[in-house]
């Protein structure tokens, strides 16, 4: 039979980064594909220790129905960190955990927007993010950025014009897909504007604290004064992202609604894993564990970076970030990077073509994603070595536009 | 500041439920107000082992980001348990693993309804999907039941004159909160409707496999042959409900798009506890398991029945179910319940008024659910005891309206 679907649900289709996820799953392709923490970054043995103990001292709290606010010991955790590490958190502020930071999108989304509202989205941004705008049936708007993150003059032209412009969505800092961090003079005047205009800031900010070089820049959230900017964090790339537990931190009326809009999403998060996060936080060291987790993977980039410049055409522009997950390269001027990402495939590489990360159609993108925190340090090798003589293939065999 | 809520969220308020639990976790209450299993009913030691030999052997695996529609061994088995122990699925049918049955309510709701459509739910109904249905600004219509569920001459007088009546919604054994089972011929009716009158049916079957007495009857789902019928199940009340897991059968091209809204909204479940299900239901017994449970749970009935008939005043009605964790209680015509369950709280023994199960406001509402599956024995004795007592009071006390 023929179903109807909501509005709001047409034309979704499934996001191409989790079909390639799904390719990049045959053990014979070199996945820069994916934007997986490494497996050896997880604290297992931490975990499992204390996994076993609540097994024996609080199952019947752990496999129980618990709250939609999530578990009191991790929210009182997890809100000490923020405003130790991160100085987040005014009087005003309350936090919910969530099912990763993918649920407070979707919970922000559902509650702020009515259809055909508009929502900003920075140029080129994380995948999943679009995808649950777009499955609120939203006017999504794509505001200009360069190094230094958003263009205020590309945002004000937009805000200026749209008065149905209910938030801004940004990843400020190491920023999916492009790696770039917004600077702190930038972020202030992102907020005056969302004063001066009256919208709201949605900071996602996954991987603030995997910096390997430079220095730490204020979250938005913490220069924000009134309650404007609702914050969303994860556990997932400093713990491990299966256990699918990330927070929100807001204005308490925010937080308020979004417990309700929780409850009737998925009752609350896994009680077991809210209750081992927990403990992880209280009797061991994450800021040291996090320290490992930097090493690591400035390891796994310093790596990547130096085989980039050994084996792609000089053409080939690359940028290094100061911290994430993800290198942004561009191929030069005419060139698309569809075709590229389809060849580097055949060749049993995967890397994601810039466009799946854009809100607009564009004619032509020459930009390409890759993970330097999956891979181990011998595929990061000879991946890069392959890509590279894909990529003098590529720009051989094919004319600019 | 002030915030602008979607059309969807204003007017929603934190479940009575939900707020009653948090009442109820006072430990000197005897709380009848719960919905959850017997601490006691979840499969500790098992899951102690597994959960090590997942440490042990596959930790990269389970705290890795892993596909939306679940870990395939879990969708695997459960599609064959579906399949041998209720008829469900048909070669047009697929399952997805979702984060609780509450999460199978809201992608259904999500992917089918636009504002403003008609979803019908039985009176009374289960609270937290009555609230999912709001959270998409629809239009709720009741449909009455008797002993025998769902009245089909209602549920037609609504059809014949909306035709914007998306699915209806039924919970047809062991209904939270009636207790009440439907008979095979008003399932059979009902589904008859659902083809004549084009429209989807979304069958919550959290409580199948709870019987005490009485004879299986088909679910709803192993009668459809065309894809009318989204079955939502659950391992919450089987396995453990904290671990937050449950699935959806329903046609391909339903869970089609469902994996797209499930990505959107939390990725994927708790990776660890899929793996630990999955392992569960390959290695350990579950049937004898349920067995199990329902054996402690049909003494915990029988004895809140027995102290019922022992405790309350005769014109108090009351239907002891062939199964589930719920006894419904009638006052004589007139009384109504709320001014009871206040009373009840000060004698500190809780239980939820029929009126918070209502789609529509009723002026008087003299029904009250009570939970047999939480309290301890010596509780359940104790709680009945003391609520005769307030019964008795509060009919000496007041006057029918």
């Amino acid at each position: 039979m023929k179903y109807l679907l909501s509005d709001r649900m047409q034309g979704m289709e499934a996001s191409a980064i989790r079909e390639l996820l799904k390719v990049a799953q045959d053990p014979t392709v070199i996945a820069f594909s994916a934007g997986n923490p490494a497996p050896e970054s997880f604290p297992i043995a931490e975990m499992a220790e204390i996994s076993a103990s609540i097994y024996k001292n609080s199952p019947s709290k752990a496999f129980q129905y618990g709250i939609s606010e999530g578990y009191p010991p991790l929210r009182e955790l997890t809100t000490k960190r923020l405003k130790e590490k991160l100085n987040i958190g005014k009087d005003f502020d309350q936090l919910i955990i969530v099912s990763g930071a993918q649920q407070g999108m979707e919970l922000s989304t559902k509650m702020l927007t009515n259809p055909k509202d508009t929502v900003i989205c920075e140029s080129p941004s994380f995948i999943g993010s679009i995808n649950a705008f777009k499955s609120y049936d939203l006017n999504l708007k794509s505001v200009e950025m360069d190094e230094m993150g958003i263009v205020p003059e590309s945002l004000e032209a937009i805000v200026k014009e749209d008065n149905r412009v209910r938030f801004l969505y940004t990843i400020p800092t190491f920023q999916n897909p492009s790696g770039r961090t917004m600077t702190l003079e930038r972020r202030k005047k992102i907020l005056e504007l969302a004063r001066k205009y009256d919208f709201l800031i949605l900071e996602d900010n996954p991987y603030g604290e995997l910096r390997y070089t430079g220095e730490e820049i204020p979250t938005i959230k913490s220069l924000d004064d009134e309650g404007r900017v609702i914050y969303v964090g994860s556990y997932s790339k400093v713990l491990a992202p299966g256990i699918r537990i990330g927070f929100i931190c807001a204005h308490k009326d925010i937080i308020a609604k979004m417990v309700i809009a929780k409850q009737v999403s998925d009752v609350h998060t896994n009680q077991f894993f809210m209750m081992v996060a927990a403990e992880y936080l209280e009797k061991c060291d994450l800021d040291q564990h996090i320290l490992n987790v930097r090493k690591l993977y400035k390891n796994k980039l310093d790596l990547m970076a130096g085989c980039i410049e050994k084996y792609f055409p000089e053409e080939v522009i690359f940028h290094k970030p100061d911290g994430g997950l993800f290198l942004w390269c561009q191929l030069p001027e005419g060139y698309d990077a569809m075709g590229l990402c389809k060849l580097a495939g055949e060749k049993k590489v995967s890397i994601v073509p810039g466009r799946v990360f854009e809100v607009d159609d564009k004619e032509i993108s020459g930009t390409f994603r890759m993970n330097f925190s999956t891979p181990s340090d011998e595929n990061i090798v000879k991946g890069v070595e392959i890509l590279g003589a894909v990529l003098k293939e590529y720009l051989k065999n094919n004319k600019p536009v």
